[in-house]
C-alpha cells in the first residue's frame, strides 16, 4: 500500500498544513491559527497546487469565523464575505481558490440559519465536502490512468502534480500511486523542473516517501533518457486544458511533449474535468504568466548569473493537442479528436 | 569591436589564468607560480573547456621548468616527462590536454639542446604556437560561421563554447562575436545548462562583457522560445564528432537539436577539425561520462533533493547527424552526407 504525504489535514476542527517550502529536507506541519496565517501560507507557497489551494482556502474561511460563534448570524455572514475576498487575494490567478471560496459563500447564503453555530457547522461540512470531492477526483483519475503503466516501464513526469498539489493523491502521480498499489513494477523519472525545482523538491520526495522507484534528472537530460529507451510513457498534470485540447502546464512541458513525439512515446495529461475550460478555443488564447528574473538568476541566496542580465521566465507553456495522446480525467481517458470528445465529456 | 574575455594570458613569461569558478560575480586573475598550482587550476575547473585546458597544460609544462634552467639538459628532460604525466592526471578525459602535453614533449625530444635555456626557450615558443594556433582556429570558425547570423535573428546556444573555453574567441560563440563585429543586430538566447550552469555563469557573462544582446533562459524554456518564433538558428560546440557526423556535446544538446528539428530551425555545431574523430564510426560508440549525483541534488551549496534519492547525471549526450544542419570548422561548413564529406575534409 502506497503512503502518500498529506498536504492538508483537517482534524478536531483544526487546519494543519505541510509547509512545502521546507521540503524535501524538513517536514514541518503547521497548525493554522487565523485567516491571516492561511493567507500567508498560500501566498508563500507553503501550500501550492491549484486543487490544494482551493481546499486550503475553504478551510481557511472556516477558521476565519471559528472564534465568532457567539456573534449574530448577520455579522458572521458579512465577515465571511470580507474574509473570502481577503483570502482570494493571496493568489488571484488560481482559479480553484476563487471557485472554492465562492462555493463556501454560496453555502453560507443558501438558507436562513437559526444560529451561528448552525452556519459554522454547515461550512465545516462544505469544506470537508470540497476536500472529499478532490480526493475522489484524484482517485478516479488514478484508476483510469494506472492502466497505462505496466511492468518494467519507465514513466517520465514534469513538475509536481502529486499529493502535495491536491487534497488527494494527485493527478499525474495518482496514476503511479495506484499502479504501485496494484503491484506493478516500474520506474519514474522526475524532471527537476527549473526554476523552482518542484520535481526535485516535491515529486522526487513524495514518490520516494511512498516507496516508488524514482530517479531524479535535470530537465535537459530527458532527451538522453528517451534516446536510451528508458522512457515508455510520459504523464504530467495541467493548469488548464482548452476546447481544442491544447494544454497549458508548467514551463518545460512543451519540450517534453515534442521529445516524446520524436521518440514515439505516448504523452498523457492528467486532470479533473474542472480543469477543462471550453470557453477558450485554442492554446494561443491562454495568457502565459511571466515570472520574476530572480528565479532564473539565483537559487536560494546564491546568485548564479551576471548582474543586469536579461532574462525570460515564462511560468507556463502551451502544448498543442496533436502532441497529446490522451487526457486522463475522472470520467475516463479522452483522446483525439479533442474538440468533439471534450464537448461530449460535459454532456 | 567586440571585447571577449581572455581566459589564458602569457605575459612576461608568466601564466595568468582567469578563475572561472568565481564567475560571473568575481573576476579574479591568478598568476600560476608552480606546476602544482596549474594542476590544481585544471582539476578545480578554474580553467575549463577542452582547447583551453590544452593551452594551459602546455604553459604549465613551461612553468614546471622555469626555475630549473641551471640544471643539466638531461635532468630537465626527465623532469618534463614526469611533469607532463602529472599534469595529464588533472583531467584524464580531456583529449586536448594529453595532445598538447605530448606535442610539448615531442618538441623537447626533437633535437639535441646545447643548453637548458635553449630547451626552455624552444618550449615557450611551442606553447605560444599551440596558443596561437587555437586562436587562429577560433577566428576561422567564426569567419565561416558568422554568415549564418543575420539581422534580427534569434540565436540559441547551450553550455559554453566561447572565449572562456578556448585560447581564442571560442567556437560556437566565435560566430556571434564576428557577426557582432560586422555590425549584425541579433539576440542570443543562452540556455543556463544545468547542472553546472555554464550557460548562466559563463556564456551569459562573456557575451554580456562583449556587448552582445544576450537573454538567459532555463534549459526547459527553449521549446517555448522556439514556439514563439524567437529562435532562427542554433549554434553549439562539441566535445567530439565521429565519422558518421554524430555529435557528442554537453547534456541537453540532443534535446535542443530535436526541438530545432520540430520547429524547422537549423542546428549547427562549431568545432575545429581536430575535434572530428574518424576512428569512431557512430555516436553509439562514444562512451558517455556519468557525473556525481551531487551536481543534480544540490544547487550551489544548497541541497535541493531528498536524501538518498536515485539520480542520473550523464555529462554528455549524442546528437545523431540527421539533426545537424552543418559543422562549422576552420576549413568551412561541412554538411551531409557527413561520412563522405568528413573524409574529404582530411584529404
Amino acid at each position: 500500500m502506497s503512503q502518500q504525504p498529506v498536504a492538508i489535514r483537517w482534524e478536531n476542527e483544526e487546519l494543519i498544513l505541510l509547509d512545502q517550502t521546507q521540503l524535501p529536507l524538513t517536514t514541518v506541519f503547521e497548525k493554522q491559527e487565523s485567516v491571516e496565517q492561511v493567507w500567508d501560507s498560500i501566498k508563500k507557497l507553503k501550500v501550492r497546487g491549484a486543487p490544494a489551494i482551493g481546499v486550503a482556502g475553504a478551510y481557511g474561511l472556516v477558521i476565519s469565523i471559528q472564534n465568532q460563534q457567539k456573534e449574530p448570524v448577520e455579522t458572521v455572514l458579512s465577515l465571511l464575505t470580507k474574509n473570502a475576498d481577503y483570502l482570494n487575494g493571496s493568489r488571484p490567478t488560481a482559479v480553484n481558490l476563487s471557485w472554492a471560496l465562492n462555493r463556501m459563500l454560496d453555502k453560507a447564503k443558501s438558507q436562513e440559519w437559526a444560529t451561528t453555530q448552525e452556519l459554522y457547522s454547515a461550512l465545516v461540512k462544505e469544506a470537508e465536502l470540497i476536500h472529499e470531492e478532490d480526493r475522489y477526483l484524484c482517485q478516479k483519475i488514478g484508476e483510469f490512468g494506472k492502466t497505462l503503466i505496466q511492468n518494467d516501464m519507465g514513466v517520465l513526469t514534469h513538475c509536481n502534480a502529486g499529493a502535495l498539489a491536491t487534497g488527494g493523491i494527485g493527478t499525474a502521480l495518482a496514476t503511479m500511486y495506484l499502479a504501485h498499489e496494484a503491484g506493478v513494477k516500474f520506474r519514474v523519472y522526475a524532471d527537476e523542473t527549473r526554476p523552482l525545482l518542484q520535481g526535485s523538491r516535491l515529486t522526487a520526495w513524495e514518490l520516494q516517501q511512498a516507496g516508488i522507484d524514482v530517479t531524479l534528472i535535470c530537465d535537459n537530460m530527458a532527451a538522453q533518457m528517451m534516446s536510451q529507451g528508458l522512457i515508455d510513457v510520459v504523464v504530467v498534470g495541467t493548469d488548464r486544458v482548452v476546447a481544442n485540447g491544447d494544454v497549458a502546464n508548467k514551463i518545460g512541458t512543451l519540450g517534453v511533449a515534442i521529445l516524446a513525439k520524436h521518440f514515439n512515446i505516448p504523452f498523457y495529461v492528467a486532470c479533473p474535468s474542472s480543469t477543462i475550460d471550453l470557453s477558450i478555443p485554442t492554446g494561443t488564447d491562454i495568457p502565459i504568466e511571466e515570472r520574476g528574473a530572480d528565479e532564473v538568476t539565483s537559487f536560494g541566496q546564491r546568485r548564479t548569473a551576471p548582474p543586469d542580465i536579461a532574462v525570460r521566465a515564462p511560468a507556463f507553456d502551451v502544448t498543442p493537442h496533436h502532441l497529446v495522446k490522451g487526457l486522463i480525467t475522472e470520467k475516463g481517458i479522452v483522446e483525439a479528436p479533442y474538440e468533439e470528445n471534450l464537448k461530449k465529456l460535459f454532456t
